[in-house]
């Protein structure tokens, strides 16, 4: 059995050696950068664990996966450009570095060499891996498209957020657990439960990011403390907090989202505040917690010894202890 | 036997009846918008034709075919951005209309609804159809790459004119006459010659286009006479004309192409000057004559009855008399 570190290696492997059948540097420089800035490579390395369950042998679903943190990396090149963000993983996003025509487009060959290495998918399941993919990648798209109307929104549910999370993060990695699966030889039950084994771990992958973005250790993460609430970004812990809040509560921390007259950091404890106030993070934590223990639940019901599990079984349970 | 205005209609018929499963109408209303401004389905049309030259029976080509139509407008919409077109096909362009954020997201979908269209391809001969398609997308890109390129380049030769054309334009021409051939039943011999058959006839297309945008009757095309000078847009004649100019005419071109101190009428005057006098209409119709005639040539070689060919070499010949 691989271990997730080893996977990982072998994912940055292929991606480095990717050969790019095009006679313009230009337009894939930006790629090589964006894929050169490292990364989880959650998606493939999920992808391969998924496939090690069913098989010993993971060779041939090395190269069909390693699209799937291509087409991964064309929505963030994409994203980037709509959210205006400047700083990806510490490195100057392909925009601000390039231009937005050049992150348009380089984004967009990104797609069809993601299909290229979906192409060297074994024959008998390429039909399978490929709608599998495709599927997701349209909900990708309408993830993005209601995170953006989201933006103009005042008031957003926290089901309609988890919906909106559902499709933007989820079910790409829940995609990239079913194939995975499928390149492994799963039948089409154990497929399917790898699909929602992946969903409830992107789910609380995605609701534990919100939290660590507030809660989380700087250092560790590289990221700004708060930085979702500088950017009046609407996440869990937002929406979670406008439901639970009092009506003053709630004002408050509308207004405080909207408002342009507080420095970035006393703008991040004022809404901070109010999150402790109302227990969010606690509460928020809980969340996270029962998507993965769905998500451990649907991996209980796969149909193979359990011995194989227990690497899917870590990478779940380290999530939950991703801020130590 | 279809002829090619009866599969226009199945073309567009099959696009309003397109199903897309996405539960976001802001995401697929400017897809909808797009793929309703008409157009002349060439590549789908195309496709049908090729496939018609091996198969009575076209039902099955339609879906996969219709990709090529969303491909190519899903280009449409990120060019439109990249060249900061206000207008296509007589209506404002989707960033126009909506914004940028929204045109390069609903153009992002607009690459995988296309893959969705393949994915309906005969099982057996989806692999083939695939790779053609998404070698054809990457070039597509390289193409727009170059097209951006020779923007900021003082001098381009014909040559490298000519290969930035084949990549953004003829390459999917090929490509569509080589799927359609491919989803009739074409061996590999015929379905190669319908491929170079396509890409000669894009590259005549594009240099027809150049033509016409100096020379064309404006009520016919429905474009400003001399758009491409005005926007400073090197095409054929331009680089011919650079090529084959004295030295004097090639500064006076130059010039003339990136000054801001004229008006566009008289710009597109004095530029068309000098194409008159270098004889440059009459040379670049000479091209598109040759390309035309390689194109008939491959067609020829096609291992299937005269008669069937009738509407394809139709259609070659339309082209050459698209002025009129």
């Amino acid at each position: 059995m691989y271990n997730q570190s080893g996977l990982k290696k072998i994912v940055n492997t292929a991606l480095v050696n990717l050969t790019y059948n095009t006679e313009s540097d230009r337009l894939i420089d930006p790629v090589k950068y964006v894929l050169s800035m490292g990364g989880k490579r959650l998606r493939p390395v999920l992808a391969l664990m998924a496939c090690n369950l069913f098989s010993d042998k993971i060779d041939d679903a090395v190269l069909p996966v390693t699209g799937l943190e291509i087409f991964h990396n064309f929505t963030l090149i994409h994203d980037d450009i709509m959210d205006k963000a400047q700083v990806r993983r510490g490195f100057p996003t392909v925009h601000t570095k390039w231009n937005v025509n050049q992150a348009i487009l380089s984004g967009d060959v990104m797609a069809f060499i993601a299909n290229e290495c979906f192409l060297q998918s074994p024959a008998h399941l390429l039909a399978k891996v490929l709608r599998v993919f495709n599927k997701a990648a349209i909900e990708v798209c309408a993830g993005q498209q209601l995170d953006m109307d989201f933006e103009k929104a005042t008031i957003v549910s926290q089901d309609e957020y988890i919906r909106m999370i559902e499709l933007k993060t989820a079910v790409l990695i829940a995609a990239s657990a079913k194939i995975g699966a499928i390149c492994g030889g799963a039948d089409d039950r154990n497929a399917e439960l790898l699909y929602e084994f992946g969903r409830n771990l992107g789910l609380a992958f995605q609701i534990q990011d919100d939290i660590l973005d507030v809660y989380g250790d700087m250092k560790v993460f590289g990221k700004t403390s708060g930085g979702d609430i500088i950017a009046g970004k609407k996440t869990f812990l937002y929406v979670r907090a406008s439901e639970a809040g009092s009506l003053d509560q709630r004002k408050k921390l509308q207004d405080l989202y909207v408002s342009d007259s507080f420095e970035p950091e006393e703008k991040v404890k004022m809404v901070t505040e109010i999150y402790d106030l109302l227990n969010i993070k606690f509460i928020s934590e809980k969340v996270v917690a029962e998507y993965l223990r769905n998500a451990l639940g649907y991996l209980e019901k796969v149909n193979v010894a359990h011995e194989r599990k227990e690497e899917l079984v870590r990478m779940t349970d380290s999530l939950s202890g991703r801020d130590h």
